[in-house]
C-alpha cells in the first residue's frame, strides 16, 4: 500500500544512514534534503573506505553527475559491496545522452550492480532502454516517445529495476505495477539538483520500507509535497530553494498519505 | 548597441547550454544562477566527456578556483575544442596574483585557448598583465596602479580577449571600445562566488549575442540589477544570497536596458 | 580572558585569510560563513600550490569530510608549512570512527602535523582518544562515556591539542583549563556543515588572538550566538541556514561578549 507517512515515520524514528556517491554540484543540497526529511546523509567516494561505509547505511546512492574514472570505480566497488549485503542502490544517470561517457557508464554500472531503482528524466532513462532521446547536458528535451509511463514500464523491464521517471508527472514502475505522481510545483524545475534530491530520497525511503515499488513512489509524493508547500510563499527560485527545506522538515506524517495524489 | 534586455529575452528563448569547468565551492551557485537567468547549466570535467559536452554547449566557462592537473588538462582540451567549433569561451582567473600555480595555469590557457572573455577582479588580471597587484587568496586588495578601466583597457591589448574587470564599478574593454557598468550593490562582495556568477552569466550572454565586447557589458549590467533588486529585502547576505536568485529569476527583458548604467 | 567582542573586532579589522583544505559539501557553506564573519576564505588543495597559499594564511583549516589520497598528501603538505611559519592548524576529523581510513587518516594528521585544535564531535573525539564510541557516517552517537568535559581535557592532554568537543554543549580544553559554552539552538544540527563551519570559524578567531584556548572557545560563543539569533524568525532549516549568514554578518562586537554562556 503506498503509505508515504508512515515510511517517514518510520525513517525518522530509524534515522537511517543514506550513503551517496553523488556529483559536485548538489553535495550539500542533497545531504541537507535528506538531514530535513529526517534521515542522516554521508558522502564518500574513497575507494579505500567505500566498502566500510556502505555497511553502515540504509542505502546507496549512485549519481553521476560529474564522473571521473576514480569515481566510477568507487561507484562500483560501493555498488558490489551493498548488493553483498543487501543493501538497495538507487542509481540517477545524470545526463545519460548528453555525452556517450555518461551513457556508457550508467550502463555499466546497470551491468555490474544489482540496481533496485533508476531514477532519471525521461530523456536519460529512455537513452538506456535504447529509444531515442534528446538531453541537453542534464536537461531532458523529450524522449522515449513523448510517453513517460509506457517509458517506465519498459525501462524496468528492459534493465530489471524499478524505474521513477520523474517531470511534470512522475512515472514509476516496476514492470508490473505502474503508478503516476503528480505532486510537485514547477519551482522544482528552476532550481538545479532537484532531480538528485528526488534520488537522494528514494534512497531514503528505501531504508524505511522493503517495498521498492511502493517506496520510490513514496519519496516522490514527499518531495512533490514539499515543493507545492514551498512554492506557497516562494518569491522565486532563490526563496523557493530555501523554503524547501523548511517544507521537508515540516512534512507531516499523519496527513502526507492524504495529500498523494497518485494514480 | 549594449541591449542586455534584448539579449536576455533571446537566451530565455533559445535555452542555450552554459559548459562550466569550474570551481568546487561555486558549482551549485553559478548553476541556480543560470538556470535563473534562463539558460541551462552542464557541469563537467572529465576529459573522457569534456570535447563532446562543449559540442553541445553555447558558451565554455573555465573558472581555475580549485584547481588541480587533471583539470587543468580538461580546461585545455575542452577549450580547444571550443575554438574549433566557435563556441565563445570565457576565462576566470581566480586567484591569479595569489599563487604561482594559478598565476601559470592562467597563462598557460591563455596561451592555448583563444579566450573571448577574461573576466577577473584588478588584482586578477593586473598579474596576468604584468603589473604589481596583490591578491589575497581570491580577494583582490588593489591592483593595476588603482585605474581599472586603463587595466582593462591594457589587458585587452595585451592578452587579445575582452577584458572584464570587476569590482564597485566593472570595466569592459576589447582594446578599442570601453564601458564602465556602475550597476551593483557591495553586498555582492559579501558572499562568495559573485564573481564566478558574473562569469558564468557572461558565458550565458555570449552564446545569445555575436558581438563579444557588448556581451560582456550586458552580462555585468544583468547580474547588476539583479543584485540591487535583492538588496531590497535583505537582511544580510544570506538573504540577499537567496534573493539573488529571485531577482535574477525576475530580470525583466523590457527594463533591462534602461536600468543599466553604462557609461 | 574570553572576549570574543574584542576578537571579532580585531579580525574584522585585519581581515585575515583562513586557508581551507575541506570537503566538497560545505566549501561553499563555510566560505560564506567565513565572509559573514568577517575574515577572507581561500579552498586550494593542489600540491603544487598548498604551501604557498598557506604562507598568506592566517590560519589552515584542514577537513577530512570526503577523503582521497591526493587530497591527504595536500593536507601533510599544507599542515607542516603552516607549522614552519607557525600559523595555527585546526583540524577536524569528519566521520573519525565511521571507516578505518577516517579514523587512521586523523591520526596521520594529528601525528605528522602540529594541530593547534582539534574539533570534532563527541563520537570523533573519542575514536581519536581510543575510548569507545558510535559514529553514523558523521554523526556522533555518543562517545566518550557520556562525560563530553571530560573528554576534551583527556583529548587534550593525550594528543597535545586545544579540544573542542561541540554538541548540546561545547566542551574545549587545552588540558589544564576547561570550558563549556551554551551557545547555539538545536537548529544548527538540522543542516549540513555547521560542525565543519565552527572549525572555519575556529581558524578565524585563531587569526585574530594568540592564546589558543581562548580564541578557540570564542569561535563557539560566535557561531552559537548567530543561531541564537537565526533561530528567531527560522520557519525550519532551510530559512535558519539563510539566516545565519546575515547572523555571523550582523553580530555585534560590542555585545558579543556579554552574551557568551561560558563557563
Amino acid at each position: 500500500m503506498i503509505d508515504p507517512g508512515a515510511t517517514l515515520a518510520t525513517l525518522r524514528e530509524r534515522r537511517p544512514l543514506g550513503h551517496s556517491i553523488t556529483n559536485y554540484v548538489v553535495m550539500n543540497e542533497t545531504a541537507n534534503a535528506i538531514l530535513a526529511l529526517g534521515a542522516l546523509p554521508v558522502m564518500a567516494h574513497a575507494k579505500d573506505e567505500v566498502r566500510e561505509m556502505v555497511g553502515l547505511a540504509g542505502a546507496l546512492v549512485l549519481n553521476i553527475g560529474t564522473l571521473s574514472e576514480d569515481w566510477i570505480e568507487a561507484m562500483l566497488l560501493a555498488g558490489t559491496a551493498a548488493n553483498e549485503q543487501l543493501i538497495p542502490v538507487v542509481l540517477d544517470p545524470v545526463g545519460a545522452g548528453a555525452t556517450a561517457y555518461r551513457t556508457n557508464t550508467a550502463k555499466r554500472i546497470l551491468e555490474v550492480v544489482d540496481v533496485a531503482v533508476l531514477r532519471g528524466n525521461a530523456g536519460e532513462v529512455a537513452t538506456l532502454v535504447g529509444v531515442e532521446a534528446e538531453v541537453r547536458g542534464v536537461e531532458s528535451l523529450g524522449g522515449g516517445g513523448g510517453d513517460p509511463a509506457r517509458l517506465a514500464r519498459e525501462a524496468a523491464r528492459t534493465l530489471g529495476v524499478v524505474a521513477s521517471v520523474t517531470g511534470p508527472v512522475d512515472h514509476v514502475s516496476d514492470g508490473e505495477r505502474s503508478a503516476a505522481v503528480a505532486n510537485g510545483h514547477q519551482l522544482l524545475a528552476a532550481i538545479t539538483g532537484t532531480g538528485c534530491m528526488s534520488t537522494a530520497l528514494t534512497g531514503c525511503f528505501l531504508a524505511g520500507k522493503e517495498d521498492v515499488f511502493e517506496a520510490a513512489v513514496e519519496a516522490l509524493v514527499a518531495l512533490g509535497v514539499a515543493g507545492e508547500d514551498a512554492s506557497v510563499e516562494a518569491k522565486g527560485p532563490g526563496s523557493f530553494h530555501a523554503g524547501l527545506y523548511d517544507a521537508l522538515a515540516a512534512l507531516d506524517p499523519s496527513t502526507l498519505t492524504k495529500r498523494a495524489k497518485v494514480s
